[in-house]
Protein backbone atom coordinates (compact mmCIF):
# COMPACT_ATOMS: atom_id res chain seq x y z
CA UNK A 1 0.00 0.00 0.00
CA UNK A 2 1.48 3.21 -1.09
CA UNK A 3 2.94 5.41 1.80
CA UNK A 4 0.69 8.74 1.24
CA UNK A 5 -2.35 6.25 2.12
CA UNK A 6 -0.62 4.88 5.23
CA UNK A 7 -0.08 8.63 6.63
CA UNK A 8 -3.71 10.18 5.50
CA UNK A 9 -5.41 7.04 7.43
CA UNK A 10 -2.68 7.28 10.16
CA UNK A 11 -4.33 11.58 10.22
CA UNK A 12 -7.80 9.83 9.91
CA UNK A 13 -7.27 7.89 13.31
CA UNK A 14 -5.62 10.46 14.98
CA UNK A 15 -8.55 12.78 14.65
CA UNK A 16 -11.09 9.45 15.64
CA UNK A 17 -8.98 9.02 18.79
CA UNK A 18 -9.01 13.07 19.90
CA UNK A 19 -12.59 13.36 19.19
CA UNK A 20 -13.20 10.13 21.09
CA UNK A 21 -11.52 11.33 24.26
CA UNK A 22 -13.36 14.33 24.32
CA UNK A 23 -16.36 12.11 23.88
CA UNK A 24 -15.22 9.97 26.72
CA UNK A 25 -14.13 12.58 29.41
CA UNK A 26 -18.60 14.18 28.47
CA UNK A 27 -19.56 10.67 29.24
CA UNK A 28 -18.00 10.28 32.37
CA UNK A 29 -18.50 14.64 33.44
CA UNK A 30 -22.26 13.49 32.60
CA UNK A 31 -22.41 10.48 34.44
CA UNK A 32 -23.43 8.05 31.69
CA UNK A 33 -21.79 4.93 31.28
CA UNK A 34 -21.08 4.09 27.64
CA UNK A 35 -20.77 0.50 26.51
CA UNK A 36 -19.51 -0.37 22.87
CA UNK A 37 -20.69 -3.13 21.43
CA UNK A 38 -18.58 -5.30 18.74
CA UNK A 39 -18.96 -8.69 16.90
CA UNK A 40 -19.59 -10.19 13.21
CA UNK A 41 -22.78 -9.80 11.89
CA UNK A 42 -25.30 -12.25 13.78
CA UNK A 43 -24.02 -12.92 16.38
CA UNK A 44 -26.93 -11.72 18.69
CA UNK A 45 -25.70 -8.05 19.41
CA UNK A 46 -29.53 -6.31 19.08
CA UNK A 47 -31.15 -9.06 20.93
CA UNK A 48 -28.99 -9.20 23.90
CA UNK A 49 -29.21 -5.45 23.87
CA UNK A 50 -32.93 -5.82 23.43
CA UNK A 51 -32.93 -8.06 26.89
CA UNK A 52 -30.99 -5.24 28.63
CA UNK A 53 -32.72 -2.25 27.76
CA UNK A 54 -35.90 -4.33 28.86
CA UNK A 55 -34.38 -4.92 32.24
CA UNK A 56 -32.67 -1.64 32.47
CA UNK A 57 -36.05 -0.16 31.83
CA UNK A 58 -38.29 -1.95 34.22
CA UNK A 59 -35.82 -1.52 36.74
CA UNK A 60 -35.94 2.79 36.01
CA UNK A 61 -32.34 2.71 34.83
CA UNK A 62 -31.90 5.57 32.37
CA UNK A 63 -30.65 3.65 29.32
CA UNK A 64 -30.39 4.56 25.70
CA UNK A 65 -28.64 2.94 22.48
CA UNK A 66 -27.16 4.17 19.51
CA UNK A 67 -27.28 1.41 16.76
CA UNK A 68 -25.04 1.44 13.70
CA UNK A 69 -25.83 -0.36 10.49
CA UNK A 70 -24.80 -0.20 6.69
CA UNK A 71 -28.28 0.21 5.81
CA UNK A 72 -32.27 0.10 7.36
CA UNK A 73 -33.62 0.74 11.11
CA UNK A 74 -34.61 -2.52 11.25
CA UNK A 75 -32.33 -2.85 14.92
CA UNK A 76 -33.96 0.47 15.86
CA UNK A 77 -37.31 -0.39 15.22
CA UNK A 78 -36.53 -3.61 16.91
CA UNK A 79 -35.17 -2.15 20.03
CA UNK A 80 -37.81 1.06 20.91
CA UNK A 81 -39.99 -1.83 21.81
CA UNK A 82 -37.81 -2.21 25.07
CA UNK A 83 -39.42 1.44 26.22
CA UNK A 84 -35.59 2.71 25.96
CA UNK A 85 -34.90 5.44 23.33
CA UNK A 86 -32.73 4.47 20.49
CA UNK A 87 -31.28 6.13 17.74
CA UNK A 88 -30.09 4.60 14.25
CA UNK A 89 -26.94 5.53 12.34
CA UNK A 90 -26.65 4.34 9.07
CA UNK A 91 -23.21 4.38 7.82
CA UNK A 92 -24.73 3.72 4.05
CA UNK A 93 -21.43 1.56 3.15
CA UNK A 94 -19.05 2.61 5.55
CA UNK A 95 -17.80 -0.62 7.54
CA UNK A 96 -17.39 0.51 11.27
CA UNK A 97 -18.59 3.58 13.70
CA UNK A 98 -16.71 6.59 14.03
CA UNK A 99 -16.68 9.44 16.89
CA UNK A 100 -17.34 11.92 14.81
CA UNK A 101 -20.81 9.90 14.15
CA UNK A 102 -21.55 9.00 17.35
CA UNK A 103 -20.85 12.90 18.57
CA UNK A 104 -23.06 14.53 15.58
CA UNK A 105 -25.87 11.73 16.22
CA UNK A 106 -25.77 12.61 20.40
CA UNK A 107 -26.09 16.45 19.06
CA UNK A 108 -29.24 16.01 16.99
CA UNK A 109 -30.78 13.78 19.33
CA UNK A 110 -33.34 15.13 22.12
CA UNK A 111 -33.08 12.10 24.06
CA UNK A 112 -31.20 11.30 27.84
CA UNK A 113 -29.64 12.35 29.73
CA UNK A 114 -28.69 8.62 30.40
CA UNK A 115 -27.33 6.53 33.15
CA UNK A 116 -25.99 4.03 30.25
CA UNK A 117 -25.92 4.46 26.30
CA UNK A 118 -25.00 1.53 24.71
CA UNK A 119 -23.26 1.91 21.23
CA UNK A 120 -24.12 -1.05 18.94
CA UNK A 121 -21.37 -0.78 16.27
CA UNK A 122 -21.61 -2.25 12.39
CA UNK A 123 -21.34 -5.96 12.18
CA UNK A 124 -17.42 -6.58 11.78
CA UNK A 125 -14.99 -8.30 13.55
CA UNK A 126 -11.84 -6.13 11.96
CA UNK A 127 -12.12 -2.43 11.45
CA UNK A 128 -14.38 -1.74 14.54
CA UNK A 129 -11.41 -2.40 16.77
CA UNK A 130 -9.63 0.54 15.24
CA UNK A 131 -11.97 3.18 16.21
CA UNK A 132 -12.77 4.25 19.67
CA UNK A 133 -16.10 5.80 20.25
CA UNK A 134 -15.51 7.53 23.77
CA UNK A 135 -16.57 4.21 25.04
CA UNK A 136 -15.81 3.59 28.86
CA UNK A 137 -16.02 -0.07 28.29
CA UNK A 138 -15.80 -2.09 24.54
CA UNK A 139 -17.25 -5.77 24.43
CA UNK A 140 -16.85 -8.45 22.17
CA UNK A 141 -19.69 -11.13 21.33
CA UNK A 142 -18.37 -14.37 19.95
CA UNK A 143 -21.46 -16.99 19.14
CA UNK A 144 -20.84 -20.69 19.53
CA UNK A 145 -22.02 -21.15 15.66
CA UNK A 146 -19.19 -19.17 15.19
CA UNK A 147 -16.21 -21.42 15.69
CA UNK A 148 -13.60 -21.23 18.66
CA UNK A 149 -10.50 -20.13 16.86
CA UNK A 150 -12.58 -16.37 15.70
CA UNK A 151 -10.03 -15.13 18.45
CA UNK A 152 -6.82 -16.37 16.88
CA UNK A 153 -7.98 -15.28 13.76
CA UNK A 154 -8.96 -11.43 14.52
CA UNK A 155 -6.82 -11.16 17.07
CA UNK A 156 -6.89 -7.15 17.36
CA UNK A 157 -10.58 -6.75 18.27
CA UNK A 158 -10.35 -9.74 21.12
CA UNK A 159 -7.42 -7.70 21.90
CA UNK A 160 -9.04 -4.57 22.23
CA UNK A 161 -12.10 -5.35 24.27
CA UNK A 162 -12.68 -5.62 27.74
CA UNK A 163 -14.68 -8.40 28.13
CA UNK A 164 -15.78 -10.76 26.20
CA UNK A 165 -19.66 -12.78 25.68
CA UNK A 166 -20.52 -16.05 24.46
CA UNK A 167 -23.64 -16.08 22.91
CA UNK A 168 -26.43 -18.41 21.51
CA UNK A 169 -25.57 -20.82 24.39
CA UNK A 170 -28.38 -22.89 24.18
CA UNK A 171 -27.12 -23.98 20.17
CA UNK A 172 -24.07 -25.17 22.17
CA UNK A 173 -24.56 -29.18 22.15
CA UNK A 174 -26.00 -28.93 18.06
CA UNK A 175 -23.00 -26.91 17.03
CA UNK A 176 -20.46 -29.00 19.12
CA UNK A 177 -19.07 -26.02 20.59
CA UNK A 178 -16.01 -26.74 22.89
CA UNK A 179 -15.75 -24.29 25.10
CA UNK A 180 -12.37 -24.87 26.56
CA UNK A 181 -10.71 -24.21 23.06
CA UNK A 182 -12.68 -21.16 22.66
CA UNK A 183 -11.64 -19.62 26.10
CA UNK A 184 -8.20 -20.76 25.44
CA UNK A 185 -8.36 -18.67 22.05
CA UNK A 186 -9.78 -15.84 24.03
CA UNK A 187 -7.37 -16.27 26.70
CA UNK A 188 -4.72 -16.46 24.28
CA UNK A 189 -5.23 -12.97 22.62
CA UNK A 190 -6.06 -11.25 25.49
CA UNK A 191 -4.61 -13.47 28.93
CA UNK A 192 -7.33 -13.31 31.84
CA UNK A 193 -10.53 -12.03 30.23
CA UNK A 194 -13.45 -11.61 31.54
CA UNK A 195 -15.90 -14.33 29.66
CA UNK A 196 -19.34 -14.28 30.10
CA UNK A 197 -22.05 -16.76 28.34
CA UNK A 198 -25.53 -15.99 26.95
CA UNK A 199 -28.63 -17.64 25.66
CA UNK A 200 -31.85 -16.05 24.87
CA UNK A 201 -33.54 -18.55 25.69
CA UNK A 202 -32.26 -19.20 30.29
CA UNK A 203 -31.53 -16.49 32.50
CA UNK A 204 -28.50 -17.61 34.53
CA UNK A 205 -26.18 -16.03 31.55
CA UNK A 206 -28.30 -12.44 31.29
CA UNK A 207 -28.23 -12.26 35.08
CA UNK A 208 -24.54 -12.57 35.29
CA UNK A 209 -24.15 -10.08 32.11
CA UNK A 210 -26.71 -7.41 34.15
CA UNK A 211 -24.52 -7.94 37.27
CA UNK A 212 -21.66 -7.08 35.26
CA UNK A 213 -23.37 -3.93 34.31
CA UNK A 214 -24.87 -2.65 37.44
CA UNK A 215 -21.39 -3.21 38.72
CA UNK A 216 -19.58 -0.42 36.29
CA UNK A 217 -23.00 1.70 36.89
CA UNK A 218 -22.30 1.97 40.12
CA UNK A 219 -18.71 3.16 39.36
CA UNK A 220 -20.20 5.68 37.40
CA UNK A 221 -23.27 7.26 38.99
CA UNK A 222 -21.71 6.78 42.28
CA UNK A 223 -17.91 8.29 42.31
CA UNK A 224 -15.34 8.10 44.73
CA UNK A 225 -15.15 11.13 46.90
CA UNK B 1 -14.56 11.84 4.98
CA UNK B 2 -12.35 14.45 3.36
CA UNK B 3 -12.17 14.72 -0.28
CA UNK B 4 -8.50 13.76 -0.75
CA UNK B 5 -9.05 10.78 0.76
CA UNK B 6 -11.97 9.37 -1.34
CA UNK B 7 -10.26 10.27 -4.25
CA UNK B 8 -7.60 7.81 -3.15
CA UNK B 9 -9.50 5.43 -2.31
CA UNK B 10 -11.30 5.47 -6.05
CA UNK B 11 -7.59 5.51 -7.28
CA UNK B 12 -6.70 2.51 -5.22
CA UNK B 13 -10.38 0.78 -6.31
CA UNK B 14 -9.39 1.66 -9.68
CA UNK B 15 -5.94 -0.09 -9.77
CA UNK B 16 -7.41 -3.20 -8.01
CA UNK B 17 -10.19 -3.28 -11.00
CA UNK B 18 -7.79 -3.11 -13.85
CA UNK B 19 -5.33 -5.68 -11.67
CA UNK B 20 -8.48 -8.04 -11.09
CA UNK B 21 -9.10 -7.83 -15.43
CA UNK B 22 -6.23 -8.90 -16.21
CA UNK B 23 -6.28 -11.70 -13.38
CA UNK B 24 -9.54 -12.73 -15.11
CA UNK B 25 -8.35 -12.58 -18.47
CA UNK B 26 -5.33 -14.95 -17.77
CA UNK B 27 -7.67 -17.17 -15.62
CA UNK B 28 -9.95 -17.89 -18.52
CA UNK B 29 -6.96 -17.86 -20.94
CA UNK B 30 -5.35 -21.05 -18.35
CA UNK B 31 -8.64 -22.73 -18.22
CA UNK B 32 -8.99 -22.05 -14.73
CA UNK B 33 -12.64 -21.46 -13.32
CA UNK B 34 -12.53 -18.85 -10.27
CA UNK B 35 -14.63 -18.38 -7.68
CA UNK B 36 -14.57 -16.19 -4.59
CA UNK B 37 -16.39 -17.22 -1.44
CA UNK B 38 -17.72 -14.26 0.80
CA UNK B 39 -19.46 -14.10 4.05
CA UNK B 40 -19.06 -13.22 7.92
CA UNK B 41 -16.60 -14.60 10.07
CA UNK B 42 -18.28 -18.32 10.54
CA UNK B 43 -20.61 -18.82 7.85
CA UNK B 44 -19.17 -22.03 7.41
CA UNK B 45 -16.89 -21.10 4.18
CA UNK B 46 -14.02 -23.50 5.70
CA UNK B 47 -15.96 -26.24 6.09
CA UNK B 48 -18.33 -25.72 2.44
CA UNK B 49 -14.83 -25.61 0.87
CA UNK B 50 -13.52 -28.74 2.74
CA UNK B 51 -16.42 -30.60 1.54
CA UNK B 52 -15.87 -29.28 -2.11
CA UNK B 53 -12.05 -30.04 -2.58
CA UNK B 54 -12.70 -33.44 -1.14
CA UNK B 55 -15.63 -34.50 -4.05
CA UNK B 56 -13.41 -32.33 -6.58
CA UNK B 57 -10.08 -34.03 -5.89
CA UNK B 58 -12.15 -37.42 -5.45
CA UNK B 59 -13.28 -36.75 -8.85
CA UNK B 60 -10.40 -36.02 -10.31
CA UNK B 61 -10.90 -32.59 -10.93
CA UNK B 62 -7.49 -30.16 -10.49
CA UNK B 63 -8.72 -28.24 -7.59
CA UNK B 64 -6.52 -25.70 -5.68
CA UNK B 65 -7.70 -22.73 -2.65
CA UNK B 66 -6.07 -19.11 -1.90
CA UNK B 67 -7.57 -18.12 1.71
CA UNK B 68 -7.51 -15.37 3.12
CA UNK B 69 -7.36 -14.46 6.99
CA UNK B 70 -5.79 -11.60 9.24
CA UNK B 71 -3.60 -14.27 10.73
CA UNK B 72 -3.18 -17.92 11.65
CA UNK B 73 -2.98 -20.58 8.95
CA UNK B 74 -5.55 -22.73 10.46
CA UNK B 75 -7.69 -22.94 7.49
CA UNK B 76 -5.19 -23.37 4.86
CA UNK B 77 -3.81 -26.92 7.30
CA UNK B 78 -7.25 -27.67 7.78
CA UNK B 79 -8.23 -27.44 4.10
CA UNK B 80 -5.01 -29.41 3.00
CA UNK B 81 -6.50 -32.19 4.43
CA UNK B 82 -8.30 -32.49 1.05
CA UNK B 83 -5.68 -33.51 -0.94
CA UNK B 84 -5.46 -30.40 -2.84
CA UNK B 85 -2.87 -27.86 -2.70
CA UNK B 86 -4.06 -24.40 -0.58
CA UNK B 87 -1.78 -21.58 -0.05
CA UNK B 88 -2.93 -19.59 2.93
CA UNK B 89 -3.02 -15.49 2.48
CA UNK B 90 -2.16 -13.63 5.99
CA UNK B 91 -3.41 -9.85 5.36
CA UNK B 92 -2.00 -9.06 9.03
CA UNK B 93 -5.11 -6.59 10.07
CA UNK B 94 -6.73 -5.79 6.49
CA UNK B 95 -9.83 -6.64 6.18
CA UNK B 96 -10.23 -8.09 2.92
CA UNK B 97 -8.33 -9.70 -0.05
CA UNK B 98 -7.41 -7.13 -3.08
CA UNK B 99 -6.54 -8.75 -6.16
CA UNK B 100 -2.37 -7.36 -6.12
CA UNK B 101 -2.34 -10.05 -3.38
CA UNK B 102 -3.96 -12.94 -5.30
CA UNK B 103 -1.53 -12.29 -8.11
CA UNK B 104 2.02 -12.06 -5.76
CA UNK B 105 0.45 -15.19 -4.30
CA UNK B 106 -0.34 -16.80 -7.47
CA UNK B 107 3.22 -16.02 -8.82
CA UNK B 108 5.28 -17.73 -5.67
CA UNK B 109 3.15 -20.83 -5.25
CA UNK B 110 4.71 -23.64 -7.45
CA UNK B 111 0.96 -25.47 -7.74
CA UNK B 112 -1.44 -25.96 -10.12
CA UNK B 113 -2.65 -25.38 -13.61
CA UNK B 114 -5.67 -25.91 -11.68
CA UNK B 115 -9.51 -26.53 -13.59
CA UNK B 116 -10.88 -24.69 -10.32
CA UNK B 117 -9.21 -22.48 -7.80
CA UNK B 118 -11.21 -21.09 -5.19
CA UNK B 119 -10.52 -17.71 -3.01
CA UNK B 120 -11.98 -18.04 0.31
CA UNK B 121 -11.91 -14.46 1.13
CA UNK B 122 -11.56 -12.31 4.96
CA UNK B 123 -14.54 -13.05 6.92
CA UNK B 124 -15.92 -9.98 6.83
CA UNK B 125 -19.69 -8.61 4.88
CA UNK B 126 -19.09 -4.99 4.12
CA UNK B 127 -15.55 -4.51 2.62
CA UNK B 128 -14.52 -7.60 0.51
CA UNK B 129 -18.08 -6.39 -1.87
CA UNK B 130 -15.19 -3.57 -3.04
CA UNK B 131 -12.51 -5.77 -4.15
CA UNK B 132 -12.42 -7.43 -7.32
CA UNK B 133 -10.11 -10.86 -7.08
CA UNK B 134 -10.67 -11.16 -11.06
CA UNK B 135 -12.91 -14.11 -9.99
CA UNK B 136 -15.81 -15.46 -12.71
CA UNK B 137 -18.31 -15.90 -9.58
CA UNK B 138 -18.38 -14.73 -6.65
CA UNK B 139 -20.75 -16.74 -3.89
CA UNK B 140 -22.00 -15.30 -0.70
CA UNK B 141 -22.49 -17.62 2.23
CA UNK B 142 -25.62 -16.56 4.87
CA UNK B 143 -25.60 -19.17 7.55
CA UNK B 144 -29.28 -20.01 9.11
CA UNK B 145 -27.93 -18.73 12.35
CA UNK B 146 -27.56 -15.13 11.64
CA UNK B 147 -30.73 -13.25 10.73
CA UNK B 148 -32.65 -13.43 8.24
CA UNK B 149 -32.76 -9.41 6.96
CA UNK B 150 -28.46 -9.49 6.98
CA UNK B 151 -28.91 -8.97 2.62
CA UNK B 152 -30.68 -5.89 3.97
CA UNK B 153 -28.05 -4.89 6.19
CA UNK B 154 -25.48 -5.46 3.74
CA UNK B 155 -27.12 -4.92 0.60
CA UNK B 156 -23.77 -4.22 -1.82
CA UNK B 157 -21.95 -8.03 -1.14
CA UNK B 158 -25.35 -9.47 -1.72
CA UNK B 159 -25.83 -7.51 -4.71
CA UNK B 160 -22.45 -8.39 -5.92
CA UNK B 161 -22.41 -12.08 -5.99
CA UNK B 162 -23.62 -14.06 -8.07
CA UNK B 163 -25.57 -17.52 -5.84
CA UNK B 164 -26.18 -17.23 -2.34
CA UNK B 165 -25.65 -20.08 -0.29
CA UNK B 166 -27.75 -20.71 3.20
CA UNK B 167 -25.18 -23.07 5.34
CA UNK B 168 -25.95 -24.60 8.32
CA UNK B 169 -29.28 -25.68 7.29
CA UNK B 170 -29.47 -28.45 9.97
CA UNK B 171 -29.86 -25.51 12.82
CA UNK B 172 -32.83 -24.12 10.67
CA UNK B 173 -35.42 -25.66 13.19
CA UNK B 174 -33.37 -25.11 16.15
CA UNK B 175 -32.69 -21.17 15.35
CA UNK B 176 -36.19 -20.77 14.48
CA UNK B 177 -34.84 -19.60 10.48
CA UNK B 178 -37.73 -18.46 8.77
CA UNK B 179 -36.48 -19.32 5.30
CA UNK B 180 -38.78 -17.39 3.36
CA UNK B 181 -37.93 -14.10 4.76
CA UNK B 182 -34.48 -14.77 4.35
CA UNK B 183 -35.17 -15.54 0.20
CA UNK B 184 -37.49 -12.02 0.47
CA UNK B 185 -34.51 -10.14 1.79
CA UNK B 186 -31.86 -11.55 -0.70
CA UNK B 187 -34.18 -11.31 -3.93
CA UNK B 188 -34.95 -7.74 -2.81
CA UNK B 189 -31.64 -7.20 -2.93
CA UNK B 190 -31.15 -8.76 -5.62
CA UNK B 191 -34.04 -10.28 -7.53
CA UNK B 192 -33.84 -13.80 -9.25
CA UNK B 193 -30.37 -14.64 -7.32
CA UNK B 194 -29.85 -18.30 -7.29
CA UNK B 195 -30.31 -19.64 -3.92
CA UNK B 196 -28.42 -23.03 -2.41
CA UNK B 197 -28.88 -24.63 0.74
CA UNK B 198 -26.03 -26.62 2.46
CA UNK B 199 -25.37 -28.34 6.17
CA UNK B 200 -22.29 -29.87 7.28
CA UNK B 201 -24.40 -33.02 8.26
CA UNK B 202 -26.60 -33.73 5.39
CA UNK B 203 -25.46 -34.47 1.83
CA UNK B 204 -28.50 -33.05 -0.52
CA UNK B 205 -27.48 -29.57 -0.40
CA UNK B 206 -24.34 -30.14 -1.17
CA UNK B 207 -24.82 -32.25 -4.40
CA UNK B 208 -26.67 -29.39 -5.27
CA UNK B 209 -23.75 -26.98 -5.18
CA UNK B 210 -21.37 -29.53 -6.83
CA UNK B 211 -24.13 -29.47 -9.45
CA UNK B 212 -23.77 -25.70 -9.74
CA UNK B 213 -19.88 -25.68 -10.01
CA UNK B 214 -19.90 -28.65 -12.70
CA UNK B 215 -21.84 -27.01 -14.85
CA UNK B 216 -19.52 -23.56 -14.46
CA UNK B 217 -16.61 -26.08 -14.84
CA UNK B 218 -18.10 -27.51 -18.35
CA UNK B 219 -18.24 -23.97 -19.73
CA UNK B 220 -14.82 -22.83 -18.67
CA UNK B 221 -12.87 -26.01 -19.63
CA UNK B 222 -14.98 -26.64 -22.97
CA UNK B 223 -15.45 -22.80 -24.38
CA UNK B 224 -17.91 -22.57 -27.28
CA UNK B 225 -16.12 -22.51 -30.86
Amino acid sequence: MPTRIVELRQGVLNKNDQLARALRERFTREGTLVINLVSSPGTGKTLLLEQTLRRLVGAGTRAGALVGDLETDNDARRLAASGAPVRQINTHGRCHLEAEMIGQHLDAWQAGPFDVLFIENVGNLVCPSSYDLGEHHRVVLLSVTEGEDKPLKYPTIFNSADVAVITKYDLAAACEFDDAAAMASIHAVRPGMRILRTSARSAPGLDAWMAWIDERLGRVIVPAP
